[in-house]
C-alpha cells in the first residue's frame, strides 16, 4: 500500500554518505582552528528541527569532558544575557535555509558581540553563512546524513580537548553508519507502517525519553506530530514521569517509549515496567538496541541512538504519516501561511 | 461557593515568613561555608516537585554569573556519569520528607563519591538530611515561603562570588515578599476560580513560558494537572512554540501562557499577540507584571515570577481544583497505590 521509501532512502543513505565522509575533513579542520583559538564554554543554540538535532551533543559533552555545554533556544539564548556567553564562548548553530529569523539573528548577535560561532548550514552564500566565523557545509537532502558531520566536529573538539583519545577508532565506526542505517531502514520499515495504521488518528501521544534522546522526541512530537499532523503531545523525561505524568498512564493513551542504549537506559527499563503492567494496550517501545548496525562498535552505539531513531521516526514514520493522513507541511493552518 | 483560601493562607505566609525571614543566617551561613571550600560547578537536582522549584536558580546563575549551573533530573544525574560532576562540584538538592528513594539515593552517592551536597529540607534525621555535607531547613507548610530560602542561599552565593554586589538590598525585596503575596492572593483569588470553574474538566491544557518559569509549568501539568486530576498536558518554551506546537493552538484548546517580567517577557509577548489572533476563546494569560509587590524593588521582580506563580498555580488553582473535582493526592490510581 505504501511507497517504497527504504529504496529511496538507501539510495541517500550511501551515496550522501558517501560524501559527507569524504568530506570530514571540513569539520575537523573547523574544530582544529576551534580547539586552538580556545573556548570555556559551548552553546548549542537553535529552534525547530535544528536545536532538537543539536542538543543532544551538549548532554555528550557534559558526560565525556568538563567544557561547560548548554543547549537553548535561540531566541531565548539572545534576550537571556548570560554573563557565561561571551568571547571566550563557542555557540554551534544549525540552519536549514539559512534564513530563518532566529538564527539569522543570533548568528548576527554572535558577530557584533564578537562571540565565537560556528554555522553548520546546508546552503552556501545565506544570511547565517555570511555572518558565523566558522561555516562547515551539511549534506542538503538526508536528516541523518547530516549528523555524522556533528558527530564528526563535536568528537574531534573533545579529541582536541584531551577527552575522547579514541577518536580515529570511533571515526571508523562513524563510517559505517550510513550502511546500518540501511539495516534499521530494512528492519523497522513494516512496523513503522503498522504504527501509522494504527495510531495516526490519535487525538494524544506520550513521547518517553531519557538521555541522548530528548531532542528527537520533542523533534517529532512538536515539530511533526502537532506542526505537520494536529496531534496534540507531551514529551517527559524517563525519571521525571514518575513524579506525576504517570497518573495519565493507562489502555486509552497512546504512549510510545525511546529506548537508549546509553547508561540512562535503566530509567527507561524501570518506566517499560510500569508501562507494560498498566498501560500496555497503545504503548509503542522504540528501543534503538533491537537493531543490529553491523561494523559499529558496541562501545559507541549508545551515542548514535538520536541518529538511529531519526531514521525510524523522522524518515520512515512521518513519511508514512504523511502517506496515510493526506497532511503535510502543505496543510499547515499557520506556519507560513498567516502573518504573526 | 469555595472554602476562604486567602485568609488561610495569608496567615501562614505572615507567620512563616516572619519564621523563614528570622532564620536566614542558617541559609547564608550554609552559602558561606560553601563560597570558603570553593566550587567549579552546581548541578541542581530532583524530580517532581522538588526539581521544578529549584531549577529556576541554574538559570538565574546563568544570567548572572560564569559559574557553570545545571538542573537535572535526580535519578538521570546518578546514571549519567558526568565528567564535570566531581569533588569540586556543588550538588542542591531539596527533599519533604526525606526519604523519596531518588533524593536518598542522590545524597548517598554524593557522600560516596566526595561531591559537597547542600539539602533543603524540611524535616531533620531522614536518611537525606543525615547524608548531605550541608543541611538547611525549609518552612514544612508553605510552598512559597520555602522559596525565599532558596533565594538567600542562592544570592548569597553569587554575592559571595563577586556577582550580586547589591544583596543587601536585594534582601530588603525579599522581606516584603511575604506581604506581598498576600496582595497576590487578593489579586488573583476570584481569577483564580473563575479559571476552576471554567476549565476543570479540559482534556488537554498547554502550557507556555520562558525563562525562570519552566519549573512552575511543569510543577502544575505534570505534578498537579496530571497526577492529581488527569487532564492530559504539554508544556512549551515560548521561543519553541513557533517552530511546531502552534499548529495545535485553536480556540478549542485551553492555553495558558505565564508571561514573565524578566528578559524573556519579549518571548511570551510573541505568544500572546499570536494566540490573541488565533486562539483566544479558552486562553488563560497568568502575567506577574500585573500583581501590585508593595516594598519590592522593579530591579528585582524579574526574579520573583516563579514564586508569584507559585501563588496563583500551586496554592490557590490546585486547591480550588482539588474541591471543585473532588479529585487530589488521594485520588490517585498509581502512585502509592500499586507497585512498580
Amino acid at each position: 500500500m505504501y511507497k517504497d521509501l527504504v529504496s529511496e532512502f538507501k539510495h541517500i543513505y550511501r551515496e550522501h554518505g558517501k560524501t559527507t565522509i569524504a568530506a570530514r575533513a571540513e569539520a575537523e579542520q573547523a574544530a582544529d582552528r576551534i580547539s586552538q583559538h580556545g573556548y570555556k564554554n559551548i552553546f548549542f543554540a537553535g529552534s525547530g528541527g535544528s536545536i532538537t538535532t543539536i542538543m543532544a551533543f551538549a548532554e555528550i559533552i557534559k558526560r565525556l569532558s568538563d567544557i561547560p555545554a548548554y543547549w537553548e533556544e535561540a531566541a531565548e539564548l539572545m534576550v537571556s544575557n548570560y554573563k557565561q556567553l561571551n568571547q571566550d564562548s563557542l555557540v554551534v548553530i544549525m540552519a536549514k535555509t539559512g534564513t530563518m529569523i532566529e538564527t539569522v539573528q543570533l548568528s548576527a548577535y554572535c558577530k557584533e558581540h564578537h562571540i565565537p560561532c560556528i554555522g553548520f548550514v546546508m546552503i552556501d552564500d545565506t544570511p547565517v553563512a555570511n555572518q558565523v566565523a566558522y561555516k562547515v557545509m551539511l549534506d542538503v537532502e538526508s536528516s541523518p546524513i547530516r549528523y555524522l558531520t556533528l558527530y564528526y566536529f563535536v568528537f574531534r573538539l573533545l579529541y582536541n580537548h584531551g577527552d575522547f583519545p579514541d577518536y580515529e577508532s570511533f571515526c571508523a565506526s562513524l563510517e559505517q553508519l550510513p550502511e546500518a542505517l540501511c539495516h534499521v531502514l530494512d528492519a523497522y520499515d513494516e512496523t513503522a507502517q503498522g504504527f501509522v495504521e494504527r495510531y495516526h488518528e490519535e487525538p494524544f501521544q506520550l513521547w518517553i525519553y531519557s538521555g541522548l534522546n530528548q531532542g528527537e522526541a520533542l523533534k517529532y512530537a512538536a515539530d511533526i506530530a502537532e506542526e505537520l499532523f494536529r496531534q496534540k503531545t507531551q514529551i517527559m523525561n524517563a525519571a521525571e514521569f514518575f513524579h506525576g505524568c504517570l497518573e495519565i498512564a493507562d489502555d486509552d493513551t497512546n504512549i510510545i517509549l525511546l529506548k537508549s542504549e546509553g547508561p540512562t537506559r535503566v530509567l527507561d527499563e524501570r518506566v517499560e515496567r510500569f508501562l507494560r503492567k498498566y498501560a500496555s494496550k497503545k504503548l509503542v517501545v522504540i528501543d534503538t538496541a533491537q537493531f543490529e548496525l553491523p561494523g559499529v562498535d558496541d562501545a559507541y552505539r549508545g551515542y548514535f541512538s538520536p541518529v538511529i531513531l531519526n531514521v525510524c521516526i523522522e524518515e520512515l514514520i512521518t513519511n508514512y504519516m504523511i502517506e496515510r493522513t493526506g497532511k503535510s507541511a502543505a496543510t499547515r493552518r499557520y506556519y507560513g501561511i498567516v502573518d504573526y
